[in-house]
């Protein structure tokens, strides 16, 4: 059999469930297309400390062809996919058609505002590495910016931040705004005391982590208070703009907004014709090819699965398992085996607060405080692909907790710089 | 005395100058207000290292107020000088203006297209951070663009490269770039050979590193050789655009062309009514001040200074004995002394051409190859600015020493992402 006479599996998207699916065609006698829009895989669960300046972007994202190199029957091309005909088997990139014999759809998701995209402009999410910086950059302005104002008013409004959303990555992103403030950038002003900074963190439910116990949610918001968050829930953002968060009747004065509330799936769903949820999620079969059309797959945070009549988590482990079950069953097509369905497989979940603080809940365990966060660090810095990343996060981790000191604190891409 | 009746030092630039003079005001009875339009102290003679994904933006930049923290007299301020009113001893910034007792200029250079400033977009300079991410990302993309593309002329175009300028930041460009297509992308590419690409670098004048030895640019231009980049000297580049670059009747066609060739002072020096050169340099006194205004000093790359009938070079060297002569002149005038006039104290000078191989003249010494190497890598890392960068640094290094890996292939900023 010739080389190009091989089946043609293209996959779309290099997080976690397309990197698992091309990992799981090892070997295998497939020609594996892995298109990504940008070069590197993203280690998202750490993407809130380059955004408080604890990692540099480069310390949670490697080179996706430099992850595959190994894998010789896989082609990794950096572009767009715009839209799929699913009749004619083909992709279309910005750049080329190409046609496949398997898909895998694996684009994830992109951060969601309800309807109100005009507030993306003063409160931006996160979801990839130029979200982060520019939040490292509106926060770290900020405080410039504070050190600067006379007016009292005005200052109080600069050391003001809101977090929206009370999921994990709103309460990473509020507990390590206020470590930023309490250690690592209390010695360096003279006219502002930035320990002095307010910092919301405002939920629309009853409770933050609310797919967590709701006792590790209690401990979550003793952590945030003891760090000097305050912690607000049942409150509904009516309006954002560039002073500040409306919550019905009340105003709260803020130079920085962060979006931490809502994702919904990438626009690709858009295109296909198969039925999707309101957050743009594909409803899937159970082996994952969608409806009507078994050699398409999609997976991770752009689909909707209940399982046990409860929806998945839109979390990494959702993803791989998917990922390569996607795969399997692509495999087992070619031998002649059936398909299986999918079961998720909980290994337990994780948020963490801040220094030394985090809680955990695996099974039946339930960790909070140093060693919930403990594990929480053994499993990331695991996690985290390739030996040099894990070092180096390691090191800086070990780094900013003996010295309060932060590595990254680069205010980049300057709006106001001379050219 | 209370504190505000203590004279008034403002230093604009928290460059090597800058910062050298800023902490020559260690203990003094002043005050001291640096300004800088960025956060960040920069260690330039390492931002090709970013420009070539061999280090992160972090790793060669740290916060000025971090650095400067324990000397209580400093106030560091984020904002931008737009002009001086040298009579009125006014600083006018971009938020506010400030009066001062003493002020120190140190803003250094920028990139000059010689007139051509059309040049800017097609052939990006390299003097910051975000040059260095832009240079990175072009010459990623570059690559990634040639795997996609099937037309061979095409294909060509997007594997070659030109470096123009023969200094020491054109063939540090230039090397970083051959071994970049060699060591690190060699075997990530599957329809393209990264050692196939074309590496130029242009010199208008009779040979590259004019500023040492005949024979050690020799030497130079065999360590590039070996490389793969080919050097061609007495070219006069008459036209860039988006396909390539212009040599009188001669047309080189490359996407990607790298400006390494001139600086100029920045536009500070033009709005301050006194004599410059034809790069923007200020002409100053032997005592490092201003023509007819002896509270005001200039230092570094926007001064033109002669020393024995020869102009001073732009280095860092220059820079930092200036900004402590500046800072001395204006303590020797608190205390009644006499004003000393600046004597460049020269320590040697260096360039790197890749991995083991360097020139360096120190005083008589001239050293090539691996010895130079060394000497070039111990001397950057010592003056890289705290511990941490030190380290990290230097574990970079010898991980793309030994694993010919690199740490930061990133490509950010797209300019076609999503959003």
């Amino acid at each position: 059999m010739r080389k190009n006479d091989l089946p043609h599996v293209v996959i779309v998207g290099g997080g976690f469930g397309g990197l698992m699916a091309a990992r799981a065609f090892n070997r295998a006698a497939v020609r594996v297309t892995l298109i990504d829009r940008t070069n590197h895989h993203l280690f998202q669960p750490l993407l809130y400390q380059v955004a408080m300046a604890g990692l540099s972007p480069a310390e949670i994202a490697a080179p996706i062809r430099s992850i595959l190199r190994r894998q010789k029957n896989i082609t990794v091309l950096l572009d767009e996919a715009e839209s799929v005909s699913l009749r004619q088997n083909q992709l279309i990139l910005r750049d080329r058609i190409l046609d496949y014999d398997y898909l895998i759809l694996a684009t994830g998701g992109k951060t969601s505002y309800f309807g109100h995209d005009q507030w993306e402009r003063f409160a931006p999410g996160l979801k990839d590495l130029s979200d982060a910086v520019e939040i490292r950059r509106r926060v770290l302005l900020a405080f410039e910016a504070a050190e600067k104002e006379s007016d009292p008013d005005l200052k109080r409004e600069l050391l003001t931040f809101v977090v929206v959303g009370g999921g994990p990555t709103g309460v990473e992103l509020a507990g390590a705004i206020a470590e930023l403030a309490k250690f690592v950038l209390a010695r360096d002003f003279r006219r502002i005391d930035p320990k002095s900074a307010e910092i919301l963190l405002l939920e629309g439910g009853s409770r933050i982590l609310s797919s967590f116990a709701p006792s590790l949610s209690e401990k979550a918001v003793n952590h945030l208070n003891d760090l000097g968050v305050r912690v607000r829930t049942g409150t509904a953002v009516t309006d954002i703009d560039a002073t500040g968060v409306t919550l019905g009747e009340e105003r709260i004065r803020a130079a920085t907004v962060i979006w931490g509330a809502g994702i919904r799936a990438t626009d690709l769903t858009g295109t296909l014709g198969v039925p999707v949820d309101r957050a743009g999620r594909i409803l899937i079969e159970p082996d994952l090819s969608l409806p009507g059309f078994p050699n398409t797959f999609a997976i991770g945070d752009m689909t909707y699965f209940e399982q046990n009549g409860k929806p998945l988590p839109g979390v990494s482990q959702v993803a791989m398992q998917m990922g390569r079950l996607a795969a399997q069953n692509i495999l087992n097509d070619m031998s002649g085996s059936a398909r299986q369905t999918f079961n998720y497989n909980d290994k337990g979940s994780m948020a963490t607060i801040g220094r030394s603080a985090a809680i955990a809940e695996i099974g039946k365990i339930r960790l909070s405080g140093f060693p919930a966060w403990m594990a929480w660090l053994l499993v990331h810095i695991w996690f985290l692909i390739g030996f040099r990343n894990r070092f180096t996060v390691m090191f800086n981790w070990a780094w900013s907790y003996f010295t309060y000191q932060r590595g990254a604190r680069l205010i980049t891409e300057d709006q106001n710089r001379e050219r």
